[in-house]
């Protein structure tokens, strides 16, 4: 008898698409095979391109109506990859057909359609996971574990930024990313949804925010030269108070010359600070006031070590991973979650809750004052904790 | 016949008074001695540790009350060093008494009392200038310089903190500087208002702010270990929208473990982008849209060249400099003002502008909404044209 | 009719294996499947942990006699991960069963071993190729194009270094790596040659060494406790002359604490400099003197553009590759260099070249005089055009 | 009664002169005046232009002939700041006139001539010191101390580079550095020797070394453009055993593009490691390999606390000092010694084994074998311990 299989469809198989084939197709190398992740089938409507598609990156086969993969057998796991507008649907669709459900982020357009999407998860009882990949790079994870040891004490700051650069050029052509109609939103949903999701991974929920959605360039030259209209923000930048007491700030933009993926966070706690760039991925600078004065300074950790979080399963301390391991990391714990039935974080609940914090900011930058950020435990009647 | 000499007398004898006390001493060798600031008398209040401090820092007499200074014939500046509530007074009387004046930021507790100076000095005619010693580290006008020559295009972001750590400990003792009454404000007024100054200097006037003030720990032990309250903020974090277009995030604060002067920006546009740090005062990261694709990235230069602000000065190239020589800059500036009859730039007309953005920041950090900046044009009827 | 495929059959499964592995595996869908690598068999001695390897790895078959892969017919090529003492003999006996080989480095124990190897592979036509997988960094084929274009001018300096740390602590326990019986060498054979294979690569042929080759601590203690005799060098370090007239300096330890897998570069030339390090792979910092005076600076060039080698291969800019990226490259550059008949680099030619350095180096710290680096074109009677 | 004074009588007053007049002008603001340096005399041949020098930099009077400084009773001190060729004259003189001496490195040409002084001040029993300032930045006394104190354990390896690039441009104008008759030697006795320093300082005696002093460019233009000859090193590259049984690497060079003042050291012990830089000489990278395993890694230490060396002298932590404070620091050390009858370190015996460092490197660039560094103890009969 072989190894157990979990059967994965996927919707989708563009950027994300790829980087979550090439996840399943390394996952067991890494992490073993009981059980592993079959790559059964993906969907997409052109069937030339899909077909090509599938080929290319393994999977067993095709479909162009994706409706179908919710009727297959073989297929336990619907994992969305489609553009934003369409997460909703198809994992309201997913729960009721049974399947266990991976969705890239954002899980839904704002936060009234994923509590819809949320309950319907629940009411399914299936397992749902979504994928903010960058707290799975062991340097976070080490983050997580100082600051809930207390190594930190307690957490006075929190400044993250996510900076990238494709579009400080105003002659940068137009795309479906700055259609509101397509994306929901710019910088905003697409990056700042990140940093909220890692923030309050590492430090707990926000309770209120002040945001501004400044657009910079309001024009681009479609294929044609032509000028069309780019209707979402070009960057998102926010204060926020947690509920734990600390003050955050949020800067994600597409402006920033230079920086070309640079998902960052520094937090300053009683006891010591912790600093940490994507593009560095695989280093966690941290502080200890305890440390005796003469020789106090930021450490660089190369998180390499057997002894770090995912330690051991790659290659010797300095032999550094890439971005693609965060996917490795999402879909291990996808499959750990649907063995033991238990779900893992983040989820739907993660979701929600993220857009929550997206949705309140949004109503800020228009009514230009500090806005509450909604209580989802009001929202989601039975309480949460089941979610977790 | 010797060189001539500008006569200078100095209120106040603490950290600013010795910064002050370097830079005078200091200028003659670096800069020449045609003229050189005379180091006439410095003033306070306890006879015998005024007198120490002249003996000690090379001033040829003192006094006792400040405002013998203003009458003594060989006294040409009024350089006021004394705690920020005593700013605006003696600033006035100085100007009274005709005597240029140099002024330690703030120029006043707020921008009422800062809007008051400046007409008092613009009647007198006199000379005046506050010491934001930061904008003549050579890194920061080389940035100028550039950002001036159009080099970075439209700016579109500018990210400044300032993030010291004296505060981190909730056990650290209370002092002085946590005080409303002595210190006018905390993090905002101390760190933040420099931060202002810089993004001023370098891009010009903000139109609103939306700010928040936060207090982390409210109580501090007096030396008995008597709990004294603590009434100023702790930290000073806004978002500011330029009228330049640009959007701006600041953060000052005392509670960021690990970062021991942290006076940072970052600045992005069109074509490229800034870097400073002044723990790493000599550098300047400078990124260039414009380079090949293959090499493009943030380069580090070394502003110690001959052909850098101020450079040859000093030393050969790679040789840096530090802190203090900022303040040379700074007296170097005000002397060549006074000797061309030409207001030196930051002056007090700068001091009005950055209080109006600091009081803006606390109008909105209570109101919980943006606020405009105030219009300094308003203010000063016949126009700020002539300040600068 | 699917796709082609050169089927591969590995000998040896511990560290070496496990990369190899995992990139025959990553190949395809990374870089397409015409042809693609069939991963066939691997052998080892122990029937037992040999299966489960080929199970954990995805090997279709295993053998417990690496001779039956030189007799299987589906099998192309013969990869050899063992321990260094016994490549020679197995890269003799493929090349004599008419196999195309990839052989982790050293390709021999020492330049007569390795140039019998050559002979082997040279008479038997088969492709051979040396696993120097650093080369292979996008970092480093841009440092060699843009030394290769001219950009840097004449080479003066190679500063070459290789700092690991394991063996600092000097109860750290024996293992066959400080067995000059098994190794051959200690830090020079297995790391200082990664470097000198660089430099080679980078700059052409070295002419002349003098070297040292350190022990630090001379017994350490097995499993039981027991002190073992170390018998390789804890270090390497030697200075270099190039055939171009550039000056290089290199130090490979293992006792260099804080440095995990120190494996950097700098080279100076007339018109620029290039810095790496291994541990931030995705970076090369570049410095050209024909920047305008007031911003010249090392940049730091994120080596992920769609410009740069392998460029568009894996994911946007900024989003990190890691150490496994290089052994994909390898084996992409060999099946292209089977596919094309022709021998890719580094070979058997580099493997031999290489040795002779590490040879003189060796004779150099018993001697403690310079020595010449000897000539292969003198070993290679016909010539060594047609290795490259 | 005034302040007790030191009268000091310095001849040259170029690069070096100007440096340590600065020293000599700062010392008693942050030191005290008790004693403090008199500025009482220079000395240079071309009376216009050490008339100038002399009033520029704060000295009471001048000579035109150096001679007239040494029977001057009103001088205690000579500073020689002369070329390097002058240095054993103008020092054996001081010597014999019963004048304390500060000489710029080297202390002379060859080892031989630097027994000489040293014979001729320890008859006199005159106070000595030897000018390497780089000993006194406040990051290298951190790292003397925690070597002292055992933080490192016993030591493996120093890499020392000290790279400079003013002469990369093959085109570069030709200049008495590059004249053996008035230098001595190129890179190896102006950079080298203070690497030299540093590292005999921090791990005390070379035993024996292997060197290469590569020339790159054999001519250059005169100011009229025409091609004079270079006759001394272009760069100074040289192994190292150490009596601690350390292995060392130095490299200094002018040829290094992108580094403007390159001082860099890294050492790595049993328990730690210690980096170094002086263009970041603020900053020490600290490692110890006796933090706990998941937040080991270098840590940047902001060398400017109170606790540190010199600490509480100038500003609070993070506002960094420069190169010249290294100076003031020189010449506290140097009127501390006067004061106290003992000799600072280094000394004219730091400056004679120092320079049978650099004899031995540039024996062993001749002979291309390694030379053993002559025995000072040896040299100086009556033992070298008084001079310490």
């Amino acid at each position: 008898m072989g190894p157990r299989s979990i059967g994965i469809g996927m919707i989708g198989y563009q950027f994300m698409g790829k980087a979550h084939s090439h996840a399943y197709r390394d996952l067991p190398f890494y992490f073993g095979q009981d059980p592993y992740p079959a790559m059964k089938a993906i969907a997409g409507r052109d069937g030339r391109r899909v077909a090509e598609a599938a080929q290319r990156m393994g999977w067993d086969s095709y479909e162009t109506d994706w409706r179908v993969l919710l009727e297959r057998a073989d297929i336990d796991v619907i994992d969305i990859c489609t553009p934003n507008a369409s997460h909703a649907e198809i994992a309201i669709a997913a729960a009721e057909a049974g399947k266990h459900i991976l969705c890239e982020k954002p899980l839904a357009l704002n936060a009234s359609e994923a509590w819809t999407v949320l309950e319907a998860v629940r009411k399914a009882g299936v397992i749902h996971m979504i994928c903010h990949n960058y707290r799975f790079a062991p340097a976070v994870l080490l983050a997580k574990k100082l600051i809930t040891e207390g190594k930190l004490g307690r957490i006075y700051h929190l400044r993250a930024t996510y900076l990238q650069d494709w579009l400080a050029d105003p002659f940068a052509p137009y795309s479906w990313r700055m259609s509101k109609a397509v994306s929901g939103s710019g910088a905003h949903g697409d990056l700042a949804s990140h940093s909220v999701d890692l923030a309050r991974f590492l430090l707990g929920e926000i309770r209120a925010v002040s945001g501004l959605l400044p657009r910079f360039v309001s024009e681009r030259p479609d294929p044609d030269g032509n000028p069309v209209q780019v209707d979402v923000d070009d960057a998102s930048i926010f204060m926020a108070e947690f509920a734990c007491g600390a003050a955050g700030t949020f800067e994600a933009t597409r402006y920033a010359g230079g920086n070309r993926n640079g998902n960052r966070f520094e937090i300053n706690g009683e006891r010591g600070s912790l600093r940490w760039d994507m593009e560095k991925m695989n280093q966690l600078e941290v502080y200890f006031a305890d440390d005796p004065a003469e020789v106090q300074g930021f450490r660089s950790v190369s998180c390499t070590e057997n002894c770090h979080p995912y330690g051991g399963t790659y290659w010797p301390a300095g032999h550094i991973i890439g971005y693609e391991h965060t996917f490795i990391h999402v879909m291990h714990e996808l499959v750990q979650g649907i063995e033991r039935r238990v779900n893992p974080e983040p989820n739907f609940g993660d979701g929600l809750r993220n857009q929550l914090v997206l949705d309140a900011v949004e109503e800020s930058s228009t009514t230009r004052q500090w806005v509450d950020v909604q209580d989802v435990e009001g929202m989601i009647l039975s309480g949460s904790s089941e979610d977790k």
